[in-house]
Order: structure tokens, then C-alpha cells, then sequence
């Protein structure tokens, strides 16, 4: 049983093992980090004891955890791979209830033992573990940040409802750099390491209880335990989505992965079918990987596949409708209903004569918000639409900042809607602006498609699901 | 016979005929556009004479286009389309060499018989014609824009070597922006309209021969002549590389290409066996047309399609092993002396002992660019290895700056080299510098992907080309 890790995400006090004053030093940027904006206490220990300074903030040096003058939750642990054992006894008699080994130098290094003897003293005092070998985790919620990549280099991303756990450390970092770039919001970052203890079914198991995440996310290459993967995906499915980027799909790529993390990636068809099976989307680039998990933490799973788009530019439309089907999703044949309050709307001059209102519906170039507003009403209100793909060009002046009003209206119909606003800096403020109303915005048509599809194939999931197919 | 277009793209003088002085019309817009940095004379017609400042510049209004006391080179048309067709009897007897055509309301609104009737009238005068119903064209050169979105909805790019035709003019405009956000150089834009009468293979053959131009790329739904096209293509692309994008592949987009540009989609196997034995490279998305013309405007083509990778970061090496395999291409086996080379700087400390030097070359976490060095050469040495991908993980503190003179060093191997960086700014802001070295970088693995298989593809097409396959 994992039961609830918030142990090692909220601790009270934390104590890092191996904290140094020199700057460089993975000690040192752990301190840094970890006093950064976290809310709760931080402890250094070190066997040369004294005082640091970091932050502009001096801590004494504790020169054994079991020194320090009150209770310890979680243990961050930077010391040489062959003293991790014994410092994990010194935790043990202090109570400490998780550790994050930072450490390296164990199975992935040919020392499978050390790390066996690692897991058993870890096991005798019920101590948790995180890693060896990995970049610790971070919490955005509470500040919380284990990972020792300095803030110029690797930025930290908002709080917010997307949960990664990541088999790559490096690879990690540049995730969370490039989700801070892109204002992604995540909850909780998970470096996995050698997961000698708490393996990715774990977290993803903690994850589904966790109220702030919305979506789970994660790169891997291989799974510590196929059956234990298998149960806890279709477990977390029902209650949250869970995507997977999962590399060492060829045989050059597996080869890779098993010199890189000793992962036996295992035939590429089998994860497949489990991934598939257990309702787990599989992403096959990080970019994809976020477009899914950017959809489905801000809309609804679509009921069905039928999809609806309005655009201001027919090309964007065309190439849209290629994207959908591509991807085995339709276009959604607007009811009679429907065509018919588009031909009275362009009669009374609400829309203009030379529009198509054929799906794609292209209300052209010099469209204003108003005009999308009751093209997007008539699409919504069609039963034979289950989810509206709207794109927007704003090099076009027409159209104006009212969209941003006019999108969170569109929400009342409770369809999922994704926003496509292709170009540079103009449509990309208006853009998070959008976000900010809930509907989430993706940069080009390629982007918009794999959102699209997130929402359909998470929802068609839920609904066999629910019929029992 | 197309001959050379140089008129349209360097006119020493141009009018723009329908100049309007009320801000948000068209004619107004395109006077913003083509006063800001044109380097040639502008003057403005417009029926109702007059005065009209633009950019805080006073311009005479001619009320007819024989009143310019100048020759003029190139008109710019933006009346109603009724009188498009007198105004160009105007242009023939002053003796204008080419006309852009931006007025809309003609063939794709059901007047085909006044696009005729504008076809005859300037092929009476030999004038050549853009459009009608286009954005217009923009030479990034020399400043020659005529496109109508304002500068703060639609940024434009920087001078550059990449060309790109448009057969939506709201996408094109969208491009144009992207382009301008991404900092990728263009040298000429032009938005095809209806293609009246210059078409997409009149402006390719041009561009084949336009110094300024490294790399052909198109967005279209359906090209004019097929013939012509395939013709056109095979003589383009023995010289300069051509990139489409063509859209209308399934059955809703060409439903949609076929209401929005007229444009018979045709069936896509047809133009996909065109391409592929024209040797165009086909983009299936606008990021991936942008990845494939950024390698070739910066790369030459590979010899072979064998690659290494070099890399810091082990999971990103795993995900670029699947990504070029996924697309046909193969890891490079290194020679024996290679790996000589690799065991020897190993023994004497050069390089570190758990590093990984069975390609992907993994340099791990820690690796400064002097590592970078010494992996990319041994590399680049190899006879076996036909393109070189660099993964650098730049939130890794270790990795230095001179990463970048390190990059620049690699190009006297004469192989092609593509840079991968994912992440947020510290990456992109070393992405630009290393990019002034010649080395294109890109943002996420799959596109490092993309990069190298345009390398590979066209190179292998070249090669067949010149050994008569």
C-alpha cells in the first residue's frame, strides 16, 4: 500500500543532508532552493558542522540530523552514494517519515547493492524514499523545492492543476523551465530517479487522491512493475486523466534508455496496448504531452466526436478539418436547425452574405468578437456538435479585444471549447488572456488538433467506461 | 515563359490606386504599410483627388494614375472589383509592369467573367498580375510591403533567406507574424490570391533564381496547372530546396479548400507521388515547414542518413533515438576507432568515466562545452556519421557559455549539425547566439527531429538526382 504521501509534499520541517556553503556545490544549490519561498522550516546538516549563508539568511550546520532541536518530516539527502545508508539510520532514529536522495552513485553506477542495502534500512524505519539518482521534487503550492538547478537557469513554473513525474532528471528541468516559459501552471514535479522505493505507480496512485492536480503527466521508459502500473492507471483514470510520454519505443531508443536509466523498455506494442487498455493517453513529444494535459485540466472530456469550428480564415479551416480527421476524429454536420438561423442571420445582415456556414464555419476576415459570438451560439446550441474548435487570426484588426468576453460567455453551454490563435506576440497576450477565462489557447492548428483529440479520445474512455463496453 | 519577376519585388516606384485617407480602410493601410520602410517612390490615386498624410508624411492624391509625373513601375490595386478592370487600361498606358491586386469579388464570388475580362486587359498591355483577392506582396529587403494589417496586430520579419507563397492570405498573414515572434528571416512573401494569372509555379521558378532566396516554401490547397507545377518543381528543386504545405488532404479539408479558395484539392496520393518525385518536401504542419526551412536555409544537406547525437542529457537522447528512427532515418554505428578515441580521453580524464560513448553519446549532466568539444569532434570525425544532432540541457548550471564559439569551431567538419535546446529563456536567448554562428536550434526534440530528416530527405534526393537513380 502507498497510502498518502502529503508527507513528503507538505512537510513541516525539512532537513537537508549534505548542505554546503559552497557555491556550485549540489549542497549549496539545494539550500538555495529549498529556502526560496517554502513555507515551512529548513534544517543543514553537514559532518564539518558551522554556519552557511544562503539566501542572505545564515543557518547553523547540524553535524547529524539527530542534533537537530525538532521533529524532521523529510530528509533531503546529498552526501557520497557509500554514506546514504547510514544516514538513512540516522533519519530512522529521528523520526524523519520520507527521503529524497539526491545521490548518485548506486544501481544506475553497477552498485545495485548499496542501493538494496539502502531500501532495507530505509524499510526497517518505515522511511519512504525518493530516488537515488534523481532531482528531487518540487511542490508549487507551497514552495517546497528540492531541485538544485539555479532559478536563472531553470525557471519554476506558476501553481497550478498539471502533476509531472519525469524517469529523466535533465530532461525534468527542462520541462519545468519550458512550462515556465509557456505560463503552464503544475502542482507537484516528481524526479523519479532509480525508484528504488516509491516508483511512478506510487505517485500516480498519490496523485489521483491530490486534490490540486487535475491531470497527471509523465516521461518514462520503462515501468518498475507492469501489473502494479496496469491496476494503478485504471484506477487513476476514472477519476483523472493520465498522460504518458513514453520513449524507447524503437529498438535504438530502447537500447538507449537501458544504458540511460536500466529500464528494460520492453516491447513498444505491449505498453501500447496497456496504455490503451487502462485509459491512459500516450503522448509522443513533449509539446503533445502538454497540449493534452493543457485541454483536459481546462475543459470537459467531449461526449462525443463530432466537432464544430469557426475561424476568420478559411485556410486555417481547411487545414484544420485535415487535422481532426487525421486523427480520426469528424467534422459535426450541422443540424437543418442550425443552417437555417445562419441563412436568417445573414439575411438580417447579422453575418455577412459571403460567409460559409458549411462546417468549417468561416465567417472571414473582417470578423469582429460580435460575429463570432453568434456563429459560436448557433455551433454550441446544435446537439450534433460535441466540441467547438475556434480559431482566431489577430493580425486581422477587426477583430477585437471583446473575444476575450465573449469566450467566457461561450462557457454557459458547458461544451468543451478549444482556441486556436496562430502568429507572435499580439495573439499570444490575448492568448493568456483567454486562459484566464478558462478556455484554453494553443498557438497553431497542430496544437489545436492534439487538444482536440485529448478531450475526445479521455470521453469516449469515460463513456465505455460507464456503459460497461 | 515566366521571366523574371525583379519588377514586382524591386520597383523603383510604385502607386497604389484607391489610397484612402480614412484610417481602417484598406487603401489607407496599405499607404501605412508600403511608406514605412520602402526604399522606392510612392504615390497615391484615388478618384476623389486631394491630399493624404500617412506615417506623418503629406502625399498628393493623383485622381488618375496617367497623372503620376514619373513612371511607375508597379501598381497596387485596391478599388472595388467593378472598375479593376478599367483601372488597369489606365496602368497599361502608363506603362506599369505589374499589378498586385488586392480588391476581392471575383471569381471566389462568383464573378469569373470579370476575372476574365481583367486577364484580357492585361495581357493587351503585358502586364503581369498578383492576385486579385490577396494580402499583396512584401519584399523584406528593401522594405516593398503592400500587405494591409497593421504593424501591431502583424509584426513583420527580419530580412532573411527563407521565401514563402501563400495561398490564404489570413494564414499567410499569421506566418508572417510567427515568423517575425521566432525571429526566423524571410526574404520575399507573397499572398497568391485567386492566381489569375501569375500562379505558384511562376513564382517558384522566379525564386529558383532570386539570389536572396535559400529555401522555396508554400502553403497551398491546390495548384494552378499540374503540370506545369511538376515541371516547375524538378527544375526548382535541383537548385534550392522547396517546402509545401499542402492542406485539403482528406476528404472535409478539400470540402473546405474547395469552398474557400475554389481550389480542386484533388486527390492528395496524386500530388503526394508529385511531390515526393519532384523532390519537394511536404510539411504536414507549419511548424514542421518552418523546421525543415530553417535546417536547409542554415545546413547543407547530409551525405547519408546516419546520424550521431551528442548529448548532455540521457531521457532526451532516448526520445531523439525514437524520433529519427520513427522517420527512417538510422543511429550511426561509430567506427572501432572512434570508440579507441572515446576509451583513451576516458582513460586519460578527459572525459568522464560513467559517460555513456555508444552513440547517443551521452556526456551526462555535469558536461561543460570543453566535453561538448571533444565528444562532437570525435563525432564528426567518424566517417560513419552523416549529421550530427547536439542536445544541450541548458538548465544544467555546468554547461557553459562557450558552447556557443564551440558550435562555431564544429562547422569546419563540413557536416551538417543541427542544435537541439528545450527549455524557457536562458535557452532561447542561447539558441539566437548560436544561431549567428550558423547552427539552426530548436526548441523541443521533435523538431530537432524534423530538422535533421529534411537534411537527410532532400540530400538523399540530390544524391539520386545526380547519379541518375
Amino acid at each position: 500500500m502507498t497510502g498518502n504521501l502529503n508527507f513528503l509534499f507538505y512537510p513541516k520541517s525539512v532537513a537537508v543532508i549534505g548542505a554546503s556553503h559552497v557555491q556550485g556545490k549540489i549542497g549549496n544549490a539545494i539550500m538555495r532552493s529549498i529556502t526560496r519561498s517554502f513555507n515551512g522550516k529548513v534544517y543543514a546538516v553537514n559532518v564539518k558542522g558551522g554556519e552557511i549563508e544562503v539566501n542572505g539568511k545564515k543557518f547553523p550546520v547540524y553535524k547529524s540530523i539527530k542534533d537537530i532541536p525538532d521533529d524532521v518530516d523529510v530528509a533531503v539527502i546529498a552526501v557520497p552514494a557509500r554514506f546514504v545508508p547510514d544516514v538513512i539510520d540516522e533519519c530512522g532514529e529521528k523520526g524523519v517519515k520520507g527521503a529524497v536522495i539526491i545521490s548518485a552513485g548506486f544501481k544506475e553506477a553497477g552498485r545495485a547493492d548499496l542501493e538494496e542495502e539502502l531500501v532495507k534500512r530505509a524499510r526497517k524505519w518505515g522511511i519512504r524514499i525518493v530516488g537515488p539518482n534523481c532531482l528531487g521534487v518540487t511542490n508549487l503550492e507551497n514552495g517546497f523545492d528540492c531541485t538544485f538547478n539555479p532559478p536563472e537557469r531553470q525557471a519554476r513554473p506558476p501553481f497550478g492543476p498539471i502533476a509531472f513525474m519525469s524517469q529523466s532528471g535533465a530532461f525534468g528541468a527542462a520541462i519545468l523551465d519550458w512550462a515556465a516559459r509557456h505560463e503552464v501552471g503544475m502542482s507537484k514535479f516528481i524526479s523519479l530517479g532509480n525508484m528504488a522505493d516509491l516508483d511512478e505507480s506510487d505517485f500516480m496512485l498519490y496523485l489521483k487522491d491530490d486534490p490540486k492536480t487535475k491531470v497527471i503527466t509523465a516521461y518514462l521508459e520503462g515501468v518498475k512493475d507492469g501489473r502494479k502500473f496496469f491496476n494503478a492507471a485504471k484506477e487513476t483514470t476514472k477519476v483523472k486523466p493520465v498522460i504518458i510520454l513514453k520513449s524507447g519505443r524503437t529498438e535504438a531508443g530502447a537500447k538507449a534508455a537501458a544504458s540511460h536509466t536500466g529500464s528494460l523498455a520492453g516491447s513498444y506494442a505491449i505498453y501500447k496496448a496497456a496504455f490503451e487498455q487502462a485509459g491512459v493517453l500516450e503522448a509522443r513529444s513533449m509539446r503533445q504531452l502538454f497540449n493534452y494535459a493543457k485541454a483536459l485540466a481546462m475543459q470537459k472530456p467531449a461526449e462525443g466526436d463530432q466537432i464544430a469550428i469557426v475561424t476568420n480564415g478559411g485556410g486555417a479551416g481547411v487545414m484544420m478539418s485535415d487535422g481532426l480527421l487525421e486523427r480520426g476524429m469528424r467534422l459535426a454536420e450541422l443540424s437543418e436547425a442550425t443552417n437555417e438561423k445562419f441563412k436568417k442571420a445573414i439575411e438580417e445582415g447579422k453575418l455577412p452574405e459571403h460567409m460559409s456556414y458549411r462546417n468549417p464555419i468561416d465567417i472571414i476576415g473582417d470578423a469582429p468578437s460580435s460575429r463570432y459570438e453568434i456563429a459560436m451560439r448557433f455551433a454550441l446550441e446544435d446537439p450534433n456538435v460535441d466540441l467547438l474548435v475556434v480559431i482566431a487570426l489577430f493580425q486581422s484588426p477587426a477583430l477585437d479585444e471583446g473575444i476575450v468576453d465573449v469566450m467566457e460567455r461561450m462557457q454557459e453551454y458547458g461544451k468543451p471549447i478549444i482556441f486556436v490563435a496562430p502568429g507572435g506576440r499580439y495573439p499570444e497576450e490575448m492568448a493568456r488572456r483567454i486562459e484566464k477565462k478558462g478556455v484554453p489557447v494553443f498557438e497553431t492548428v497542430e496544437d489545436g488538433v492534439d487538444a482536440a483529440f485529448a478531450l475526445v479520445k479521455y470521453g469516449k474512455y469515460l463513456k465505455e467506461l460507464k456503459e460497461g463496453v
